[in-house]
């Protein structure tokens, strides 16, 4: 069986948002799964010594209209959210362990988290507007709330951040695929490329 | 008659050279014409403060492999130089000279210049070696020693970047196509699509 598709993404990036969208589909179509891990990019901004897109000199504003006209050359529903970035690592910590307990059930509330911020500008760093989102997929107040205060999960992610460091992930969404890194929503024609041809 | 695209390249951005093996064919599928506009990454990194690619920490290692890639990817033969990234103000002085007596003659300097440093590592920085590249298209050293110290040529130049600037071209290659922007090799898709429907 070949091996899974490692998927790396902030619940708060935009092309990772859009990438979310098309990966399993993509993989599937080539006999892969794809192994979701949240990242933090504020962590990665550090070593990468950049900024949020939004926020860089002229480029900034290009990328708020390449976002948009990205998702609807994906066909991907899309609302630029307010505010942007967010904190993510709430979201983040949920998602590990819904994926200990459910790793069906951790993608179908990354979605909902992902969807939620990207069309219906629900601010995931409040807790209230998590809680709605993480109900939406059958997981309670008691649960989310255990699972973000939680010390051992806060060091767990903590840890996977700094692992994807340490493979070189440089931005949102990146994947690595039998040893190939594609970094970017744009570079998913390339790595379906690569799954088709057993590389190029 | 449609617009032709504005397509603002820099003679040593590999993305930029992708995109020049591309975007005479993909216009003229759609009845369009190309305007060829060289300009300085240099002054355009100043404006939107960021650095060379290649240089940029964690980020750049991954650069230098998605240049190679990304050129298996498009079929286009490529091979990383060295030095990367060299100063190109004579390659851009030289082809406004020509534009003004032959814009064939022009486009095809260009993409002599291209292909001489991204396949055979020919420095376009060093005069004697960017008067082999151009005598391969018919333009001898005295007129390119000529277009190179013209003191008007380097005025339009300078003022051709500056116009650039003002149009927040941010990068290379930068298309400009009915008054919408792309910006990057990996753009062609979607500004392919532009051509196609009209805007989406």
């Amino acid at each position: 069986m070949p091996s899974a598709i490692d998927f790396y993404f902030d619940f708060s990036s935009p092309y990772g948002y859009l990438a979310s969208e098309k990966i399993d589909d993509l993989a599937a179509r080539y006999g892969r799964g794809v192994n979701w891990i949240p990242v933090l990019l504020g962590a990665i901004f550090k070593v990468t010594e950049t900024i949020p897109l939004i926020q860089m000199p002229v480029k900034g504003e290009y990328y708020a209209h390449d976002f948009a006209r990205s998702a609807r050359f994906l066909g991907v529903p899309f609302q630029m959210p307010h505010p942007f970035p967010i904190a993510t690592q709430n979201a983040g910590r949920a998602f590990l362990r819904l994926q200990d307990r459910d790793p069906v059930l951790a993608k179908k509330f990354a979605h909902a988290c992902f969807r939620a911020y990207f069309t219906r500008n629900t601010n995931l760093s409040d807790m209230s507007q998590l809680t709605t989102v993480a109900a939406a997929v059958g997981i309670d107040a008691a649960e989310l709330s255990a699972a973000v205060n939680d010390p051992a999960l806060k060091e767990r992610f903590r840890a996977q951040n700094e692992a994807a460091i340490a493979r070189r992930v440089c931005g949102s969404p990146y994947f690595i695929v039998d040893n190939e890194p594609f970094w970017g929503a744009d570079r998913l024609p390339q790595l379906e490329k690569w799954l088709q041809t057993g590389g190029f």
